[in-house]
């Protein structure tokens, strides 16, 4: 893991240090489980998903039902993904643009490969999500995880 | 942990059973390490919090940085907290309103204990947030953890 910092700075946990844009981007590569956030008439929403993440493009399904809902009412997505060592925390944040993939935008047997199976009882679609920005922090040790 | 569920259903990932709102609130409240999504001109925003949730209350510290910025110019948010079994992955949303809290509204010993240690080195609010709603999910051991 790249520890490649831009910046150093302060969070109300402790140290913080900000990750350049490649580093953000590795990081976010290395793993398969994030957090969608949506918008929907100015209330936000959060949904658990996995991914697949390549060439700076996220990848992943939804079944018919509210993100799908949400996504058509407001393009505009934030994707967080983290992970704790012993020694830190990370977190990775992308904000861009959320598009139902058609057939003009296959899916590659890498992608397929690394979601997890499908069950097939209900429809669904891929979304790909092209982020602007994006932002990644490592935290020092600072942030408790468990139990309070 | 309660298992008391209210409906199954599926997902892209498999099998999902929702949770009732009392088992969702035990959760989060066994938790101190979850994700905050804010929503500023229809853009939303994620930040990974430590927070300490009493009596249907979440409560969190931010620094004078971009999340009480977005806070202030909309009070709606949702919070996400879930985690990773052998078995299944569990998430729980809340959707409410944040408030900054003043000294109508002093923080408790029990929530300062929990909270992180601050590190003086520039200001900070307490933040809290009273949902409106809960949900909560079970994933049934179909979530992929880990690298893709």
């Amino acid at each position: 893991m790249s520890h490649d910092t831009s910046e150093a700075g302060w969070s109300p946990q402790g140290p913080v240090l900000e990750l350049s844009d490649q580093a953000s981007w590795d990081l976010l590569a290395s793993k398969n489980f994030g957090h969608l956030a949506l918008s929907n008439a100015v209330r936000p929403d959060i949904f658990p998903v996995n991914y697949y993440c390549d060439k700076e493009t996220i990848l992943f399904r939804t079944a018919s039902g509210s993100k799908l809902h949400e996504i058509t009412e407001n393009i505009h997505v934030a994707f967080e993904v983290d992970a704790h060592t012993p020694d830190n925390v990370w977190s990775v944040v992308a904000q861009g643009l959320a598009a139902v993939l058609n057939g003009d935008h296959p899916v590659t047997a890498q992608a397929l490969e690394a979601l997890p199976d499908w069950v097939p009882v209900e429809s669904f679609m891929y979304i790909s999500i092209k982020p602007h920005t994006i932002r990644g922090r490592l935290f020092e040790n600072h942030l408790k995880i468990g139990h309070a």
